[in-house]
């Protein structure tokens, strides 16, 4: 059956694919004032499953969920010298309320940490009350002039996280905690999406941070992709908001904070790390919809097997939808191929003759015919197949559009079209600025084994120079 | 044992009570822009319970989530006249964004019925598309002169739920399903909360509503208080925003639209609905910990038996959770009665050494020695228990507290201590400004059986009259 692609090729035009599956998908929309998002259902369910999984990994790490204002007093912003310098660009403010001009302006937040600053400085008395670790899910606002849906808009939807320590050393070892417990936890084993990690080169670190570790991943177009940063603030917001406790020596410290983050770009992250020509490939730990029941066509036989076999499915903890709508069968395994959904169970008259259904894998189109007795144990395998083939796909990509250089200069021509892996001394800080000249950028620094450096001080490390998003 | 009261006694001076809980039981606090919150992490956890159940109810009804931006052209609120004039008074204005001064101002969403409904109009084409049923999950700005936490704050977070219908019947038969199967199930079964059911008065809808339906829920002070809407906009908003479908029949019709929502003022009726003069009261439904075990003290014996019976307790379904702090056991006590905490179990030698331990009621007080082999038997006992109990005992304060009167006096009088009851007729358009100035209002208009009329227009109509929040 030769099929009309309903999709730009990728190898056409990368960007294009990516507009074309947000609109085919029906994931995402530009909302009417510029940069802003409007996240269809199928979209939002990606994200609420994004949530859920970074949830439980953050309560289990022990930070409790709370929530702060939309609304920030202009004055807090200025506290942190680096911090307001960073986002003052990408400020939101409202001048106006209640009818009236406001003596102060109010930013829409940006990122919380001056805010919960304040409220840290407040809760905290000795050392008993440490750590403190809270996170909320919320929006924030940045400014966006070069707006792209899910990567870059105006508001997007995130989680920060926001903790305050007694000593640098458990400062550090917490941040590291959730970027690899929360993050990488995450990224490998439900998004399937292999990253490098590392630490943030001192010109791309947070404003107000002294460590920035990230996640980065590989997208289809060979370009970088960060997924989730966690930072160390040292004592820097601690001194702005007066975070301090009385210590079991009887005199008053300074805390040390983090912040960590993770923001509805995941959703642009799946889309370009594992979509195809023929649309999305949602990983099935990640799947809202992990397994669909198409009846070829809408008759009660047909619908009656379908039905009984996504109960079957559901008692197995197995995310099941039938689609027994009356539409043309094709276009319907089209529909379903353009959301991602890593399984369908094709159930139709001539099958169900014999006692059987079909078993369709989305990333390799791979069918088995198995007996209805058989169907859960089979969907359940699977769906674990098509798990770890995403990843290996992934891993196997990244690896082959990674070169290993020892040069600046070699860096900048591997880097074009993947990513340039590359002694951390041939770029440095002054090295940064001849790689931006080039569209491209060190995303992360990190260990010859791959581990996060504490800092780009150390002997022998490596960074990944890419164009990224 | 003599108990020092931490809190404000609720006869002395009910709002100091309440300011009181939400300060001792570490709710929320003020946040330092004018009107708005900092919700705490126990007093989050009481809202993601909230937000999980009512989810659940909601997807239940068919709506999917989505979600629409924050910001929102000034030029849609004005779209639909009544909305606009209802919402102009409580709007928070961006006037600058990414350093420049804004072409057009930018609202912060009050709500979002306008931009719902732009969307909508794209996404609506033929009858097929019909019912469009979302929902989502934000927080909205309605700028706040008297602000009190959880009640009335200029931010608050909420769902609202956007409907679409092909005509007037389908919607009204969809927004009175949300109504009973979503909220008042929400409120009767989870909550614990009986209400009265009913409409708003032309006066007291919402602003471009044809008919609100309402929840008025019963508070300790003899208050009401407004625990969900279910809004039939007629066609209203389809005119404004051209929400149009192309029939069975071949021609153009206009939709008919639903909103609904519920938000973190549901927190506020908790509080006040069940809080007595220790604290809160949290029916077990919906408590985010249902039974803390607490060791008297902290010693490896007694906390590797909490740690245990915790174990049993989730594997039963049950949130529990241990305390094993070292200090003061009745302070400890005194901390979960504030936090309203339903059952604990007290672990202590003693008790131990015969193989049992205390189960203690938070509604009643009664205490029970179990055997350590009955203990999740008997505590699942007690939490039914206490549900039902909490049910009972709102349900008996508002049926003692509702007064049924004939006349308009009888009803202001009756109305400043509890709620009248009182023939429609009695009140009309016309009474509800007599009202007013006695700081009264309409809070429903129900049929004689208590049952949602469709219109004020019926005959035999009854309407509550009180104070309220």
């Amino acid at each position: 059956m030769a099929k009309q692609s309903v999709l730009t090729p990728q190898a056409d035009d990368f960007p294009r694919w990516y507009q074309d599956v947000l609109a085919k998908a029906e994931l995402a929309e530009n909302g009417p004032v510029r940069g802003t998002m409007v996240i269809r259902p199928y979209g939002y369910a990606i994200w609420e499953r994004i949530q859920a999984e970074i949830d439980a990994r953050i309560k289990r790490a022990g930070a409790k969920n709370a929530y702060f204002p939309l609304f920030i007093p202009e004055s807090y912003l200025k506290r942190e010298a680096e911090h307001v310098e960073g986002f003052s660009p990408e400020l939101a403010v409202v001048t106006h309320a209640g009818g009236e001009q406001l003596a102060e302006p109010i930013v829409v937040r940006p990122t919380s940490e001056t805010v919960i600053g304040e409220y840290m400085a407040k809760w905290i008395q000795s050392y008993r009350d440490l750590p403190l670790l809270l996170n909320q899910w919320a929006n924030v606002v940045r400014w966006e002039l070069r707006p792209r849906l899910f990567l870059r808009t105006s508001e997007f939807l995130w989680q920060e996280g926001h903790t305050a320590h007694a000593d640098q050393a458990d400062a550090s070892a917490y941040a590291r905690r959730i970027h690899l417990e929360v993050y990488n936890d995450f990224l490998e084993s439900v998004l399937a999406m292999p990253t490098f990690l590392g630490i943030k080169s001192p010109g791309e670190r947070f404003a107000g941070a002294v460590n920035t570790m990230t996640c980065e991943g590989m997208m289809g177009d060979g370009k970088a992709l960060q997924m989730a940063t966690s930072h160390e603030l040292g004592q820097n917001f601690a001194k702005a908001f007066e975070i301090k406790y009385l210590g079991d020596d009887g005199t008053e410290h300074l805390c040390f904070t983090t912040s960590w983050g993770a923001s509805s770009r995941l959703v642009g992250g799946l889309i370009m790390g594992h979509g195809d020509d023929d649309g999305l490939l949602v990983p099935p730990a990640l799947a809202p919809v992990q397994t669909v029941i198409l009846c070829i066509r809408d008759e009660p036989e047909l619908t009656e097997v379908a039905h009984r076999l996504a109960d079957e499915l559901a008692s197995k903890g197995i995310r099941a939808e039938v689609d027994a709508r009356s539409g043309s069968f094709g276009r319907r395994i089209t529909d379903w191929e353009l959301k991602g959904v890593p399984t369908r169970i094709e159930v139709g008259p001539r099958d169900l003759a014999e006692g059987k259904v079909t078993l369709v894998r989305r990333d390799d189109r791979s069918k088995q015919t198995i007996g209805l007795g058989a169907v859960v144990d089979a969907a359940e395998a699977s769906l674990a197949e098509v798990q770890a083939s995403l990843y290996a796909r992934a891993l196997a990509r990244r690896d082959e559009h990674t070169t290993a250089v020892s040069s600046r200069d070699e860096a900048i021509e591997a880097g074009q079209a993947g990513f340039a892996r590359v002694p951390w001394r041939e770029i440095g800080a002054e090295g940064e600025g001849d790689l931006k000249r080039h569209t491209l950028s060190v995303r992360c620094i990190q260990r010859a084994d791959g581990s996060i450096p504490d800092n780009d001080d150390e002997d022998d490390l490596y960074c990944i120079v890419s164009r990224s998003y």
